[in-house]
């Protein structure tokens, strides 16, 4: 790769030294790395807020990137590493389930098991794969390293639940996924199935005892302090207020359930 | 540009992934961009905390070194989005005064009003312009694109009233603009605007119930505990105690008044 | 150098400027750099504390690494600035202990206090010797400046006693240097210590009013809730609880003391 890319994400924190260690390694591979963090403030083993964020970003990198991703509270157990191949990207990261989302969006070339240890560093902690594991794996496939030289292909891998609202009749109920620092509220709705579902019906959005009629396109439409609705940047249903807090107006946390009717026009 | 350098100063925190999201467009781009954060941690679109820290650091970059700061309460509504090109700087953002202090230390070339939506992303959303239109806008200038390719020139622009301190008669009134992580009182006041006032006279500066007596140079002078004013780092009137926290000691917080007295000699 | 590499390490937290300052002094002296950040969340002035984590992260990093470390409460007084450099790497900083730990694994070649002016920039602030004086050195040292040129050599240097836990008889006694993300215990007994006390014989490890048998190699042995010790990534003895937080658990924090006794076979 000319400029290679890789972006990280990870539940480490930014007061420890954990994710420059991982960086150090790559670069000794391959110094010629551009990094990017994605976030290392993903709560601590929360798989489900890593496989949002990861999905609401990594489609704005350029071709040929590799999103290198470890939230791991299986590090060092029997869960399997993986590289997923997609017709844009690279993922590397524990199978756990981080990159469901995001590879609902992609089109999967092929998985590998992460098996060869020549790609890896000599000794292998097992409390630290980030550093050990993945990111010599990262290093040398932005080398150009095929990536069937890390390992085996397999055709399964873990899927989280939560990328998969419920629809029942005419309602379907998906959950909030992630508050950011707004206090925006992150549905698991995402525009596709969101648009699939309303076609072109009138709906109410449900959130607690408040029902928001239609989308907006921005949060300055409507009055200040109005509940608003509308597909976000990261492309989920999102929950708004006019310059407020949704989080703190509706008193909502994550997990709670968001419901999208369909009505008589 | 041979090492283009674009620097990101936002109210997105670290937590979520927007600031990931502008740097993947940048890199798609032009992937040779060398990033450096000046701060994410803004408060929720507080312009003037933005317009102090980005004064504070710009003029330590290199000649060329692209500005890229976003915060912007007013995105998809009708502020208008700038480039100010300076004798020695580019500044990206929205015209909402972000932008007052680090012009006050230029030299102002022009200030182009981005309207060519050939140099945004195709489909522009409502709600991410730090994405969608800021920094594209940073990649292609990067890549050597005239700014007068990005729109219009205007002889206009918001300015916040931040920049001014007050005198009256032998007071000059500034205010707590910043209170940074050891608890430092950065105030409005900049060096040059403080050494017009005092000249060579004494001066007494205020600040709550206090009063401190000339400026010392460092944070060691004096004794332990002692409150100081010196000129900060970033060239503004700064109130500090030795070995203390000036916040926690004098209880102030952003926006309280500092008043500097001349006094007979 | 070809691809230089420059970490940073500081106490200035990530809200404020300080950072982004250092960074473009350094660009503006070398536009290739490209910089790591390690933590820049050290608690205000605690040297110890960022001992242990450029100690723990810096051995990642490739040879000829320069790792600037910026953790300095008495900026602007009498400690000299220096520049020591192993055979692998080099490290720019106040001399206040602050690489205690990290030269305890390296091979010193020479030690250098920083005094030229020339290396500096034009202004040294007393308050910012990060911008002013050790980045400056750094961005030259990057270009490939010789280390005798920013000053002579010296044959001492503050060393902190943290890096030294005490043996009386059968028992050693470190202490927590620090703790993690996750609530894991780091103590300042590294992995060498560590084996050549107990060398081949049974120990118990008292930490608090609790006892731990022995090490795991991987935070998934044990049983959930267990309390265990390990050998962590950065190669410190750690205290750790399985699937739980062990800073909660056993209410301990940084300085408290942890036991390693030999007892009979």
């Amino acid at each position: 790769m000319k400029h290679p890319i890789v972006t990280l994400l990870t539940d480490f924190g930014t007061r420890d030294h954990y994710v420059a260690s991982m960086k150090g390694v790559i670069l000794g591979i391959n110094p010629r790395c551009t990094f990017v963090d994605i976030s290392h403030q993903v709560g601590p083993q929360d798989i489900e807020e890593g496989a949002f964020l990861l999905a609401s970003a990594f489609s704005s990198f350029p071709r040929g990137t590799i999103h290198l991703s470890v939230v791991d509270p299986g590090v060092g157990g029997l869960r399997r590493a993986i590289l997923a191949v997609t017709s844009s990207y690279y993922f590397i990261g524990p199978d756990n389930g981080l990159f469901t989302l995001a590879l609902q969006r992609e089109e999967i070339k092929r998985v590998i098991v992460l098996s060869n240890k020549k790609c890896f560093l000599p000794r292998v902690s097992s409390t630290f794969h980030g550093r050990d594991l993945f990111a010599p794996v990262a290093g040398h496939l932005s080398l150009g390293v095929k990536p069937e030289a890390f390992g085996d292909k397999t055709d399964t891998w873990v899927e989280l639940n939560l990328g998969k609202p419920v629809q029942k009749g005419e309602e379907l109920t998906g959950q909030i996924l992630h508050i950011d620092v707004f206090g925006n509220l992150v549905t698991n709705i995402d525009r596709d199935r969101f648009l699939d579902f309303v076609e072109d019906r009138p709906f109410l959005i449900r959130v607690g005892s408040h029902t928001i009629r239609g989308l907006k396109t921005g949060y300055w439409e409507g009055k200040r302090n109005d509940l608003l609705a509308l597909i976000g940047s990261g492309g989920f249903l999102e929950i708004a207020v006019r310059e407020g807090n949704a989080r703190k107006k509706l008193k909502m946390k994550k997990g709670n359930p968001v419901r999208v009717r369909r009505v008589m026009p």
